[in-house]
Formats: C-alpha cells, sequence, structure tokens
C-alpha cells in the first residue's frame, strides 16, 4: 500500500472498521456520521483526512471499493487475533481468543455492526466471501485446537454454530453495552462446553473424539469452574 | 389480496418464500432458477404463473416490492409457528415450537438462506425490519413462557442469542442435510437448557428468575433427559 492510499485509506476509518491514525480523522466529524458509514461522501472522507477528493478517487474508484478496502484489512485483522499457541488448558487458550476478539468488537463497534447487520455492502459477494473467510479461519482454527482434522457432521455443526453465538452475543453486547465484557469472554468459553458437552452427550463418535482432548482441563480453569457450578446448581 | 395479486403472489413462490400453490409454479421452471430469486426474471414469474407480464406489474411495481410481499407474508407465517399453549413442562412447548420451525426451514430453504445469508433485498430497511421482528416475536413468545415480563440484561441476552443459534444450526443444516432435522430439534432444546444454566450459575438474578419455571421439568422430557445424559458424561 502507497502512503497515498495509506493516507486515503485512514479516512475511511471513520466507518469504524480500522482504528488507529483512523481515530483522529473520525474525531472530524460528528458522531452521527461515524455510526453508518453509507452516510459518509467522498467529499467528506477527502475533507476530514485533509487530502483532494480526486486522491480519493486516484485510489479507490467508488466508496464501495474503498469500504471494501478497508473491511479486507479489519478481516485480515481479526482472523489474526484467533491464532493462538497450542500450550496449556483448552478453555485458558479459547478465553485468550475471546479476549482479542472482544478488543476488535469493543474498537470498531460501529462497523461490526453494520456489517453483521447489514451495511451498505452487505449482500455483495466480496463483502460476503470476506466475512465467510473470517468464519471459515476461526472454524480452522478450533479445530486444530480439538487435534481433529476430518470433523464429523456433529462436530463441524456444533463449532460452526458456537462461532455464530459469538458473533451475536457480541452484537447483543454493543447494543447497550449492559454486561461487563469481560463476563461475556467467560461466559462464550462456558457456552462452548456447554454446547460440545451436550452434542457429545448424545453422539458416541463426539464423545470419543473429545474426551481425551477436554478430559485435560484443570479445575480451576474456566471449563472446571464451570462443572462445579452446574453440579451445584442441579442439587 | 385480490385474487390477482393473489394469483402473482403464488407466482413469486418459485423463490422459495411461500409453498402452497406456489409449488405448483415452482415446479414449471428448472431447479436451479428456484435457488436464486435474483436470477428469475419477471418475465418467468408471469409465464410460471400463467398471468401476463403488466398484471405483475400492475400489482408489484417491480421485482424487489414483490420480494418483499412475499417476504413479509413467509414472516407471518413463521411468526406464527412460535405461537404454543402455555401448558405443560416447558421442554416440550419448546419441542413443538422446534420442530415447527423446521418444517418452515425444510419448506422454505433456498429462500431461508439467501434471506439469511444476504438475498436480494437484504440491507434494505423493509427486509432488516422483517426479519427483525420475527426474532422480536420469538424473543417475547419466549418471555412469556419463562413467565419474565421486565427481563435483565443477562437474561435477555441468553435468549436472543439462542435465538441466533437456532438460525445458525438451521442455517448449517439446510447446507447439505447430513444431519437428521429431529435430532436437531431436540437438540436445540437442550442447547437452550445449556446456555440458560451457564448463565445462571453466574448469576444469582437469572438463578432465582428461572428457577421455579425450569424446576418442574419431568425427568423423561427433553431437559430431564439431557441432565441425567450430562451427569453420566461427567463422571
Amino acid at each position: 500500500m502507497t502512503d497515498g492510499e495509506q493516507t486515503a485509506f485512514e479516512a475511511f476509518c471513520l466507518a469504524g472498521l480500522w482504528p488507529g491514525l483512523g481515530r483522529t480523522v473520525a474525531s472530524r466529524l460528528p458522531d452521527a456520521r461515524i455510526n453508518s458509514p453509507d452516510d459518509v461522501s467522498i467529499d467528506e472522507i477527502a475533507a476530514a483526512a485533509g487530502i483532494s477528493r480526486p486522491l480519493v478517487y486516484h485510489y479507490f474508484p467508488g466508496k464501495l471499493s474503498l469500504y471494501e478496502a478497508a473491511l479486507k484489512r479489519a478481516s485480515e485483522d481479526l482472523a489474526e487475533r484467533f491464532t493462538e499457541p497450542h500450550e496449556g488448558p483448552l478453555g485458558a487458550r479459547l478465553l485468550r481468543v475471546m479476549h482479542r476478539f472482544f478488543d476488535f468488537v469493543d474498537a470498531h463497534g460501529p462497523g461490526f455492526s453494520a456489517l453483521m447487520r447489514g451495511g451498505p455492502a452487505v449482500g455483495s459477494s466480496t463483502t460476503n466471501a470476506l466475512v465467510d473467510s473470517v468464519r471459515q479461519i476461526a472454524y480452522e482454527q478450533i479445530l486444530s485446537h480439538l487435534e481433529v482434522t476430518d470433523p464429523p457432521a456433529r462436530l463441524e455443526l456444533v463449532v460452526r454454530s458456537w462461532i455464530s453465538l459469538a458473533e451475536s452475543t457480541a452484537l447483543i453486547w454493543l447494543d447497550g453495552r449492559r454486561i461487563p465484557r469481560e463476563e461475556l469472554e467467560v461466559q462464550l468459553v462456558h457456552d462452548f462446553a456447554a454446547l460440545t458437552a451436550v452434542s457429545a452427550a448424545f453422539d458416541d463418535e463426539l464423545r470419543t473424539l473429545l474426551r481425551p482432548v477436554l478430559g485435560g482441563e484443570p479445575a480451576d480453569g474456566p471449563f472446571g469452574d464451570l462443572t462445579a457450578r452446574l453440579i451445584a446448581l442441579a442439587s
């Protein structure tokens, strides 16, 4: 990316999809403008970035391509946060990933909501492909931590549907932020354990597959804590 | 709706969003056309319905309005399926609703996928509002069965995120139908119990709120069955 592209790029960070220097640009526009990328004109982007309108067009033929470029970079940023060393208990690994995921959601709130709820470019094949590629990376990362290479259909379902649960939990959190995010990071780790346990309780293949991995969880980790609390709840 | 509108309407059922007589119309078009409403022309709709192209336009100014009308009717159909008498154990009530939900998904597969994954009208305010209104009806129905009128934030989160889990489970099921749908209907009831239990295990308010409702579940119902299996799994 050239310096010019970089500047134009940062300008577009007012969409909330990319932070850093972009925040400075965003601060020059009224808040209302930041919540909906679709309401922001190329003129405003150019003015906020302190560059000319032709320069914006020089690098990006239109607002959609600018949006898609910002989205691509944000997707790569998000996907990188899923990388976690294969060391230590699974619950603790997942908790660290959830913390980084909420860091992202926290920093890019309006953009994340717009994208997931139907932003300006939603429905375009580029946008759908980007969102799906991030979901796929999350899915493959989880499988690799579970040490599974050829997942049966029921494992694929539980992992993919949990990823969707994490997305919707983040969206609901953004709508008012009425629950501390740290609580939701832990809750999603517990949800993963609970949904996996539900599937494993009814499927021998899944039980056999997951027992060696989940069996090694420490009593004071998030998985162990949940088990103890659920036993107390049932009593 | 007049007879003419009704006919034009049924024609558009080839989008997979509305069954009944629409199926007859759909059967006159190649399968490939049915999977993507966006690929179907007004000419094809008119031809398949056996009415003139001007008549289609007379009732609907464009394909989008036809699509939105079909979507509105499908939304009402789906929302009606959430109505369940307030009688008997909660788990059994939810299981009956899940069965009707999967009936809908089964009958409207391509339309349901297109809508949720980004169909032709996704991102339009009408479409978003319709989808959100169905989610809101589902949410209010569940609260009424839980006998809660003023839900705390944590209860709202768990109910709304479970609704999203049901949507994504249905979408993943549609992609290949590799798991019997009856199994997923039961699984979603179990998932509801598991996610609620996770939240209640860490929140006194939720525990107090849900204990009288969930406490009355029979041992041979879906909730009781899950508890027994989870205890066996943990041992």
